[in-house]
């Protein structure tokens, strides 16, 4: 008889999103008139940038004629695009080979994949707030899951614990959901601990893109022997807006052995067996980011978002309240004002000042009690927003 | 300590196209005025047809305008795409429901990442010789692998073997490497089986749009109960030239329960945490296959192919060689003349005719002996390549 994987009935599932929707539904159906603002979103509102549409038109053009159509391409990414990423890399003087460079659909799928080649018998340390996908697809796999907690203490940045011991160490900086970002200095703390352990470290670069000043690390790998020890996760959704074009890409160090084998070989037979590559159109679009023009554009819409977050956290600032993140990152973390709940304060700011928000609580034990506002709305409406928070706490 | 997952080093390397490349860059090393034909490619080589190239033109600009971009889209697939998809069986007379259907990046990916829902405890049965992807992730996951020998006696379509009992059954039809396809009635006895035996089938149909006549099966669900126990994994890439483009859909019924469960939310639970579904632009373009242009055109390039197939059997049948295949698929399997090994006769013909094939025990114990050729060839190197053929044969 086919059996289940066990491990599956084990998730919990999690209606934090869906939780929203019927709150702001129900307040909606009882206030029709209600203009509601949402600051929850994490996803982008803004267009692919001119350079990609006009790198996918020619991609597409080429996809309609014999002598320049592809097929099946290489399953770890075509060299132009492996190239600019790591001339990317090299422009921040990481030296980056092109074989540890793999393209894949997402972040999220390889942050999900990557386990296939460990052991399920491998301790996995994750951060509390956490990016629910580390826990979900270490619970899938039966792993043994130990939670690094972040609090204002410790300025939602955890530290490694000599006393742990941890296999698998998920990090994410700039943090999702907190907005929270390592420097080198701390980041070489947690590769000194991998390295002694044994350890590997996954690194969750998504939002690297965001870090303006050099006082934030924009890789695990402007650490000292990170490449010994970490393979790190980047993405064009966030940076290039492609939340619905898809592709992001991983670094897998040809130096990272672990039990006498190097790790990039096992990765590349299981993208080479499980995985087919990036469509060759949304390839010419990532390498567009890299161009002169790709490259001005999509830093002014990053720009365009980090003017939303400066709205929010000037206005926290005004306001006196605690938060983090808003600086290197889309994400702003705030402590509900007057002690309130995660969940108490949603429904005041949904009443209050119809604005949506998510609350802390849906990302973890040590998000009880904060609440996340996102800079991907629009200007009008971010101001706005804060204009009707400014209202609602200066009374 | 970080452990990898020892089954990976269980894998075995298989060095098939590798070793066709290095005899054919020998053979042309040493006579570099041979004219090489290549028919052993697996790839596609006629570019998408205009429809599809309209419809990814046409997304890509509403991608370029606020009002119409596209972020983040649902992990299972768009419903304009999942309902298209519903109506492509309905006119089959097979219904599938919206919520059965997810569309994926490609139907290798899903075969791969399918096995995640199941225990490692199952016993897998494939035939032999097999598309390599089915043996290599049940290797990942240490499951036990059972072949279920394809040879001349029995048409290269194994039935069941009531004394063996197996959990999850790897169907492909029509077959690759061999091109032999099931019936309806041949695919019935399969589905009493894996009824009686709580099994279930993962049936390959990523080659059922060369299917022409009413013989082959087209589809698992045409024999009755299969909703019950069949999991139906299809591909755009062969049926329209998607290779390079990345989409299929995989249909996993709701009736579908083992262990008391329905397999369903667990695909879409392993779905939601581990992929954020295919490109918006690529959904439209899967779409546009089913439209009216869209259907015509890639049937007058299945017909290309087809011609192709054609061209390779009649002088098949001309010289007296023993083949499969070919009628409903672009592989055609043929016996090694005068009792010639794979390689030898892989040897033979890239000498004697300067054409480059597959051999077919590249694909298994079973394929020791037999050979692949390809329709994906143009028609001008296909005749050619015949021409040769019989040039050698009828000396």
């Amino acid at each position: 008889m086919a059996q289940i994987n066990k491990h599956y009935t084990e998730i919990k599932e999690n209606y934090l999103f869906s939780d929203i929707a019927k709150r702001t539904a129900a307040y909606t159906a009882a206030h029709p008139e209600a203009d509601i603002i949402r600051m929850g979103i994490g996803d982008v509102t803004l267009p692919l940038c001119d350079a990609v549409i006009q790198a996918l038109h020619a991609a597409v053009d080429e996809m309609s004629r014999q002598e320049s159509f592809h097929g099946y391409g290489p399953e770890q990414g075509y060299e132009f695009l492996k190239d600019a990423i790591c001339d990317y890399y090299a422009k921040r003087n990481i030296s980056i080979l092109a074989d540890e460079v793999f393209i894949s659909d997402g972040a999220k799928s390889d942050l999900g994949n990557i386990l296939d080649i460990f052991s399920t018998d491998n301790t996995v340390m994750v951060t509390d707030p956490v990016y629910p996908v580390y826990v979900d697809t270490n619970i899938m796999a039966g792993r043994k899951i130990i939670y690094a907690p972040a609090n204002e203490a410790n300025g939602f940045l955890p530290m490694p614990d000599e006393s742990i011991d941890c296999d698998l160490i998920y990090l994410c900086s700039p943090n999702n959901p907190t907005g929270a970002a390592y420097t080198a200095a701390q980041l070489q703390v947690w590769v000194d601990y991998a390295k002694k352990h044994d350890s590997v470290i996954l690194f969750d670069a998504a939002y690297e893109a965001f870090i303006t000043d050099g006082k934030a690390a924009r890789s695990i790998y402007e650490a000292e022997g990170a490449k010994d020890c970490a393979i790190e996760f980047c993405s064009f959704s966030k940076t290039a807006g492609f939340t619905g074009t898809r592709c992001g890409y991983t670094i897998v160090p040809l130096t990272l052995v672990r039990d006498q084998k190097p790790l990039q070989p096992f990765w590349l037979r299981r993208q080479t067996t499980k995985f087919n590559g990036v469509p060759y159109i949304v390839q010419r679009a990532a390498a567009a980011v890299f161009s002169e023009e790709g490259a001005r554009q999509i830093r002014d819409n990053l720009d365009y978002y980090r003017e939303n977050a400066r709205t929010i956290t000037d206005t926290l600032d005004d306001l006196g309240i605690w938060y983090t993140g808003g600086v290197h990152s889309p994400y702003i973390w705030l402590k509900c004002p007057n002690g309130m709940g995660s969940w108490e304060f949603f429904d005041f700011l949904l009443e209050k000042a119809n604005v949506v928000g998510t609350p802390g609580e849906g990302f973890g034990e040590c998000g009880k009690g904060y609440f996340r506002l996102t800079a991907f709305s629009s200007h009008e409406k971010t101001k706005e927003a804060m204009r009707r928070l400014k209202n609602v706490f200066q009374k």
